[in-house]
């Protein structure tokens, strides 16, 4: 079976690619880390001194240096962003059987974090400008749903409780989460935000992951800064940054000698090894986010005028990390999408589609659902474009 | 209150450890990690080709020459130990309310990486000389509470099904697996076997963590060899081996493309950049462990023809990587092992009691157990002593 797809749309699509990156001599990735500053030398420092496991000057000074940044009174380091989600939903008091509010837009780790605690996704749709989940969508289907009960809400038509809501800022782009915060406030569930993606991304001047009781970061090997694998938890909330370092390590109460454990609770400490990686890369944060938005200018400039495609640019009011640029077709169509794809990957640049559905996927097939028209829309329309704050370089000034 | 303790007995056991590891000048750890190989090439190649993430030749490597080196048909690298152990008992088909024999005498993440997978903890005695759990005691528990139905066994005192055996190699001193092993294999029950202690531990020249379904290892900051934070499962099933993998790397089908997960799963893969020094380390471990011995053999020495206690040696028939050295009180009794303890690390000598008993842990109190006086009496009396390999070049020649 030939698809019916456009060329020509293809070929303006890689003469627009070409412009900004050239012609490439080796693939091109679509997001590659970089290690340009401390790197070496505080890795070094933790082989040098045995220090690189479980505990270490590193883990301390990360979770602080990312405080900082994010303007979070605390930040806890994990082995990854599925455990710190898995975590903070945990805290958030999310168990067996509740129905966790997510985007099917989304990574599969966000269903998997609420399957890890016992709960059942709920898919909610996206919003056409942000990608984020649209506040208007929640709003509505919690209004047919939602029943009051004692100490909270039901949905009606299953009988479970509503336990949590966890937006996405997808690419890096920021969610409307001050608009989704009010409808978890109305609905008095606690927001939990999945910031994997967004880290240097804000709005109005807050950073993504401090809206939310908490929020999530992950330093995955694709992220704009890594520790090879590793995550986060930011919170306002000394009490919830207390149990969540104690769940994250074994819930061990301190004693000179005795193993005392208090609470079912995990292993997902950050190994000082990785932490070193992440202080290092942090310092390199500041620049790389400025060299990503060279990029996405470029791109930008590249793709203005196309007939058939659009830049995705920041949302009105926020800052964006660029994580990954992306282009949207004008009319979404999954053989037209994936005919570009072949196109680019064949010339050596590594793009990549937006995620399938988690609403599709087999092992959440019976999870509830909202309607889903727009994510099914943007399923089909959205490409990645590489992104690496090194391509930079590449430009012409 | 003071405890009714013999002093002559902490001199004693100070003097002792002072004929084989000296007078400390600064602290002597329990067991701190060595990294006198490659370890710092290895890293440094991570951060150079920028492969320190979830894909990487040292991760392949590192599952190639664990394989190699225990013996198993084939390891996955995972992010620690507890994952491991989660992953083992799932694809032995433990999932929610099954009851799963662990010894009550283990550290917390044996019951936790059960209670990770939905099940429920069923605690079993130890055994008096190799400390793991007693075949004995198992198979006379199972006797009075197993119940034969379709597919397998149920607790007739719970109504819950049996779901697997965990055995775990205390100290690095293997269990008495073949016996443990029939009993599984009488009572249809996958045995998945707890090595995190005892990479290089042997039973009749096989290696520990090779007899079960699955075998998992830790290479947490203290064991024998580190990764920072690591683990990995040990199968000679190649169905299990590639569904092991699959489960720990988010159950992502292979695409050029597409976002495609059939299996709710985990994030559990090994970074790359911990995966290198897994390999630089891998190779240093022959020569840690025959420098283990030698300290080994220095306190059997300065311990031999004690009043109060018994050097522990590794069990008849068996090899042990002597990961943690200890003596065993003749008269069990908390407070002169808590005077014990208190002399020593006075005199900075890094020791540990063996661990409370997990049957006695808050979240634990209400799982199902067998009698548990031997692992009660272990409790009392044994103590760990400052077991680095480096420590055998103290020793006087």
């Amino acid at each position: 079976m030939i698809p019916v797809v456009d060329l020509a749309f293809s070929a303006d699509f890689i003469a627009r690619l070409a412009s900004v990156l050239g012609k490439p001599v080796a693939p091109v990735a679509l997001h590659e880390p970089e290690f340009e500053g401390n790197e070496w030398s505080y890795v070094k420092e933790c082989i040098d001194t045995r220090w690189v496991s479980s505990v270490g000057k590193y883990v301390d000074e990360f979770e602080l240096r990312l405080a900082e940044f994010t303007g979070a009174k605390h930040a806890i380091a994990v082995s990854n962003g599925t455990a710190a989600l898995q975590v903070a939903l945990r805290v958030a008091g999310v168990g067996a059987g509740d129905e966790v509010f997510i985007p099917a837009l989304t990574f599969v780790a966000t269903a998997n974090a609420v399957s890890h605690c016992g709960g059942i996704p709920h898919f909610v749709d996206s919003d056409p400008d942000s990608f984020g989940m649209c506040p208007g969508a929640l709003a509505q289907h919690l209004e047919a749903i939602a029943e009051p009960v004692a100490g909270g809400y039901i949905n009606r038509l299953t009988g479970r409780r509503l336990g949590a809501i966890v937006p996405m800022h997808v690419f890096g782009h920021p969610a409307k989460i001050e608009a989704l915060l009010a409808v978890a406030e109305r609905y008095k569930l606690p927001l939990v935000e999945d910031a994997a993606e967004s880290l240097g991304s804000k709005v109005g001047g807050k950073h993504t992951g401090t809206f939310g009781q908490t929020g999530v970061l992950s330093f995955n090997g694709n992220k704009i800064i890594t520790t090879g694998g590793g995550g986060a938890i930011l919170t306002d909330d000394p009490v919830l940054a207390r149990h969540i370092k104690h769940l994250t390590t074994t819930a061990k109460l301190p004693h000179r000698w005795e193993f005392v454990h208090d609470e079912i609770a995990y292993n997902y400490r950050l190994p000082n090894l990785n932490a070193a990686l992440g202080c290092a890369q942090l310092e390199q944060l500041p620049g790389m986010l400025s060299r990503k938005r060279e990029l996405a200018s470029a791109y930008r400039e590249a793709f203005s005028g196309a007939r058939n495609f659009d830049f995705v640019d920041e949302p009105d009011g926020c800052l964006s990390n660029y994580w990954l640029n992306a282009i949207r077709l004008k009319c979404g169509d999954l053989e037209q999408r994936n005919a570009l794809l072949d196109a680019a990957i064949g010339e050596g640049y590594q793009c990549r589609p937006v995620w399938r559905l988690l609403s599709s996927l087999p092992m959440y097939l019976g999870c509830p659902r909202a309607d889903l028209v727009v994510a099914g829309e943007l399923e089909n329309s959205l490409i990645n474009l590489p992104s690496s704050p090194s391509l930079a370089g590449l430009l012409k000034s």
